[in-house]
């Protein structure tokens, strides 16, 4: 058995998110067809982040483990000729025994887009949050701030079985011109988080929500506490890190 | 009389080119045809450049008169409404008289990118020229400086009526992670010049044509001279100046 690793982008649009679905267009159903069509047999695929239905990936992590005799190079090569434009595999690399792109992953960071103007950039517009109103940046940095370290992140969370507890290592807006960035690193994420948690730094720029409320809002473990969630196209899994 | 100044940017993917072409989808076209919807009454536009088919922008400007009564920053909202995320008005103002997009511009400036990597980034993909070797950017370089200054760009220009005289105030070869960026600027350009300066310089970079012979292939003044004229997807027209 060999373990491969595949290093993947994709532009989301066109995709019901990730993760597999019966019936759905899909980006890991997408691989692995492209995949089971190149190696002569299906593989089981694991990723490092379920990116919801729109959202993006620079740097997404795939693994899968395969008896087929492959030359890692030519397999990537192979899949983007498969796969068309929307994905692609940047790198592809015989991983060492046992790798597995989610449970092996130490970390995942992800960028978000808010564009702020009176009009989008069509030529962004697909990875871009377009905001029109004037956002008061220092209250969305205080609540960042208060969000790094290990929380529940229950009131951040679509409902799913198990622990909201996440550990968040890095929270920091990014302004540039015309435009504010979250990139955001946790050791995981649950579902919607980095959409909520801009979201909510969204109401508290605009006025909506009182930025000393963060703490109260983690308190409250609760997803109703959170009233806002940023549209997916502007989401982007930027990289994921291994030890 | 108001002459009124837009601020256009543009997705090019889905025109036929800037200027209006009889039952083609042109940005022109598009832009005159809500302007006509706003105001009442047809209306002639004059643009600073006319972008190939599938060439983009961020800073077209589109000048026009109207004996309408007009709030420029309503208008360019109420043009926005009308034309969907492929093309933005970015700002819309009243001009002095006389203003004329195309004649009072002193200089447009362009950006060209190439991707360089084993694959396309799909994020980047309508806006990046894909290439899968490696370029001898300093050799390009090379091209790109002996272009500035005034000369006869007819090895460089799809035949065209008048003269192919053009003054280059800026040309420069910058690199970035997996990428390279053409930024250029001119008084005017000829039709596909940016695009076939950048088919020159990638002959060039992956050595199918000698650095040294730059100064030959402008005193040609022949189109057969430049071989390759890069792809439209690439290009955006990213700034125009006015004195």
């Amino acid at each position: 058995m060999t373990t491969i690793r595949l290093d993947v982008a994709y532009d989301g649009a066109g995709f019901r998110g990730y993760a597999k679905q019966d019936g759905m267009r899909t980006v890991q159903g997408e691989l692995e067809s492209a995949l089971e069509a190149v190696l002569g047999a299906p593989v089981a695929t694991a990723a490092a982040g379920r990116t919801d239905a729109g959202a993006h990936a620079l740097g997404q992590v795939v693994s899968f483990s395969t008896d087929a005799d492959v030359v890692a190079e030519r397999l990537g090569r192979s899949v983007n000729g498969i796969v068309g434009p929307e994905i692609s595999v940047m790198a592809a690399s015989v991983a060492p025994d046992g790798f597995n792109a989610r449970f092996s992953a130490s970390w995942r960071r992800y960028r978000y887009l808010i564009g702020i103007g009176p009009a989008p950039d069509p030529l962004t517009r697909h990875v871009v949050w377009h905001v029109d109103r004037v956002l008061d940046v220092g209250a969305m940095r205080r609540i960042a701030e208060a969000l790094v370290g290990e929380h529940d992140f229950s009131s951040f969370c679509k409902k799913t079985e198990g622990s909201a507890v996440r550990r968040v290592e890095e929270a920091e807006w990014r302004e540039g011109p015309g435009r504010l960035e979250l990139w955001i690193r946790a050791n995981a994420f649950c579902r919607q988080m980095v959409r909520s948690v801009v979201g909510y730094c969204y109401d508290v720029g605009r006025g909506f929500s009182d930025p000393s409320g963060a703490a109260d809002v983690i308190a409250a473990r609760d997803r109703s506490a959170v009233a806002t969630v940023a549209p997916p196209h502007g989401l982007t899994l930027w990289e994921v890190g291994y030890a």
